[in-house]
């Protein structure tokens, strides 16, 4: 490890602790693991080397209070600090105080984090860095003739949109130039109407997309790719299931897909492991760039399954300062990895959360299979956070046969008595269009609006 | 899955019977779970498909006996038989009564099994396929001239042993030809006196030794390897610890390994997986091959981690009728994977078994981390069978990360209240001498000799 860090503080809980504590103690390090008052029984504070409670179970109290963190920190004698995803892992202020008090913040630095976290910024960095976006015209329009010719640029469908508006009010879709031409004097009158103020802003409008991401890992001068990872099965904006790489992404799009998501990184000189969020136009089949997450992510293990490469262990020879260890040659793609992520809520029961004590707990083996989780056998979930009791991933040669073997290992899962999304993925990996790798980022709410899932047992998977 | 197997008998019990399952499920066969009167809680007997007792728990009345055995597949309806590793894995009548009742063996051909378990027919068909066999004069040997000369060819230290003798009777060695020719006539003379004949057999002497072995797939028709395994460190020639690849192989060395296997597998036109056992001379830097498993191993797991082949469904395929479906050129070593036993026995008690009830189990997860068990918590251990708990397997990208991986999960790791073999391997990972690599098949009784492991704690790892 690098000289300077020599003892980590997990500003974080759950899985990702565990998952963050593993990587620091494969590295020699010493961990400090805050835990708010509710969270003294986690599995992460059985792991770490110094548990240290900061406050009460409400996160503004303690996972989301700076002040109690870094005087954690100090306390400790921590000299670097890792947000995890979620709580501060994106803001600004906690990585630039780390930093002031003279501590490493696992991340990229403040400004990078206050750039990409922008969306207007993050899309003028994208264009520098000629990455695509989602086309659309430059500012406002007020004049017919000059909204058709963009439109015919950018291709039907084209969303029209009132560029004073938000919310999703005023916003129309036309289809051709006849429905364009119709549509624009009534969206210019009711922009006027609605906001005072008859500009117009269009863009192209994606009916079927799907959600892909790219993995990068920069050291602040050069980055590198890990390939895609896909996460079009989405529930109120929820990933509930991730794969890697992308299904049915034609070779050449994928090279120009993870060299773009390279430029951007090395175009704001990015230092850490990062994502760029990208949608694809099944239709179009071009995929445009829509955010930067400048933090670990949730789904990274699918990228570590097909990869072997350790992103948390990265990230952490980033932050002490070390360039990139592993080079773009050395990171081949094999094979396919799904997660489905189980959380204690009840599918057919509109996802009620469903907190409690895990009575029983039965964990899949065997090759392929790996279960990140920050739960055990008798632990009580508390209700104070989100419902993620873990994560099951699967690897195999083939999608094909990663189904396979994701469908034997969720009949092997057991988690009770509460009921989890278990019973959710169950039905996910037998359905005809997963199979098939068939859905967009609509998919999923579409499917359970027909109401399948109420035909599923409520009880354990 | 092919058309002829579509219900298969799992005639073993333990990890290597869920290990069985898992494969036959994700190939969608139906599967049935033979257990003694003992065995009922098993995990297998839980995952399988159903559950047929046939005997009490003495291994003669139930996993050892074939009557019962076959009777259950056909009261089941199996259309065939996993034996797994240990009890009638390698008996050759077991193979040739169950494909006699119509039904598959997932193993070679009984005659296959009865050539390559005869050690001398095993040599003679190493030596036909140009495999180095372990260097020695042909037959007996009674003139001092032709002794030494094959002594020179060999090399020394060469050994000495009457030929009529046997369990290490009249065994002698030599380090130069100065000493073998004062060694000769009273060799010769003690044979006479011992055994009725002055007849001498010489052979190479392999002062320290590595244990590797060669993992092949064949179809019958022709054969792939799946690189090696070192199994050096031994306790009463039982295996505790397994590497793949090999430690400090020369490159083509190991080549030369592998490709001897594939003719050797060839030669006997082997059918299944099977593993090929070689000594390697540390001194003269030469392999030999001593003997052939015609089953699956208790160490494959770090095959499977090292190539990304799943080596039961291969089994499976190829018990079914496929030829190969993985080509040699697909085959690729990749990182490094270390297996841990974890025995019910107490290191620091001479190894003494410790059944009994598993009261907590905490297994470790995260990357690169798998875990192959039997066992679940609540469950009470049998006395009757060997005290193999389960597998802990570790994989990363080079040896070294693999042995940090490898300490961290076994820190994480807690089966109680009863001792394991785990607080050996936590004493092992440390160990100079393990860490570089450098260990003879000598070298871990040799150190239990040393008294180390009564200072380890003999409770719960």
């Amino acid at each position: 490890m690098t000289p300077t860090i020599r003892t980590l503080l997990i500003a974080n809980r759950g899985e990702i602790a565990v998952r963050i504590i593993r990587a620091a103690r494969d590295l020699g390090l010493r961990t400090v693991q805050i835990v708010s008052a509710a969270d003294h029984d986690m599995l992460a504070a059985r792991l770490a080397d110094e548990v240290i409670e900061i406050g009460p179970a409400p996160a503004n109290q303690s996972y989301l209070n700076i002040e109690r963190i870094l005087t954690a920190a100090k306390e400790s004698g921590a000299d670097a600090i890792h947000p995890g995803y979620g709580f501060l892992s994106e803001n600004a202020e906690f990585a630039r105080r780390t930093k002031e008090m003279g501590l490493v913040f696992c991340g990229p630095d403040a400004d990078t984090i206050e750039r990409m976290g922008d969306k207007v910024n993050a899309r003028a960095a994208a264009i520098a860095a000629n990455v695509p976006v989602v086309p659309g015209s430059r500012g406002r329009i007020t004049d017919v003739a000059e909204a058709i010719a963009i439109a015919e640029e950018i291709g039907y469908p084209v969303m029209v949109k009132a560029a004073a508006g938000g919310g999703g009010r005023g916003i129309r879709v036309a289809h051709s130039r006849r429905e364009l031409e119709k549509t624009l004097p009534t969206a210019m009158s009711e922009a006027r109407a609605g906001f005072g103020d008859d500009g117009l802003y269009i863009e192209a409008f994606i009916q079927r997309a799907r959600h892909i991401e790219v993995q990068i890992l920069a050291d602040g001068q050069s980055a590198i790719h890990l390939f895609e990872r896909e996460c079009s099965l989405q529930r109120r904006r929820q990933k509930v299931w991730e794969e890697a790489p992308a299904v049915m992404l034609p070779a050449a799009v994928r090279e120009e897909l993870c060299a773009s998501a390279v430029r951007l990184a090395e175009e704001v000189g990015y230092r850490g492991a990062g994502t760029l969020e990208y949608l694809y136009d099944m239709d179009r089949e071009a995929f445009y760039f829509i955010e930067m997450n400048t933090r670990i992510q949730v789904e990274h293990p699918v990228t570590e399954m097909i990869t072997g490469v350790d992103l948390l262990r990265e990230m952490l020879l980033i932050a002490g300062g070390r360039p990139l260890t592993v080079g773009q040659e050395d990171v081949q793609c094999v094979g396919h990895a799904i997660e489905v992520r189980l959380n204690a809520e009840n599918p057919a029961n509109n996802f009620m959360p469903a907190p409690g004590v895990v009575e029983t707990l039965t964990i899949p083996g065997g090759p392929g299979i790996r279960f990140d989780t920050g739960i055990y056998e008798g632990y009580g979930i508390p209700p104070y956070y989100d419902s993620l009791l873990g994560k099951l991933i699967v690897w195999d040669v083939s999608r094909e046969r990663a189904l396979d073997r994701l469908a034997g290992a969720l009949g092997e899962l057991a988690i009770g008595p509460n009921p989890t999304t278990a019973s959710l993925h169950t039905a996910l990996v037998g359905n005809v269009d997963v199979r098939a790798g068939d859905v967009s980022t609509n998919w999923l709410e579409a499917w359970l609006e027909e109401d399948r899932m109420t035909a599923l047992p409520s009880g354990t998977a």
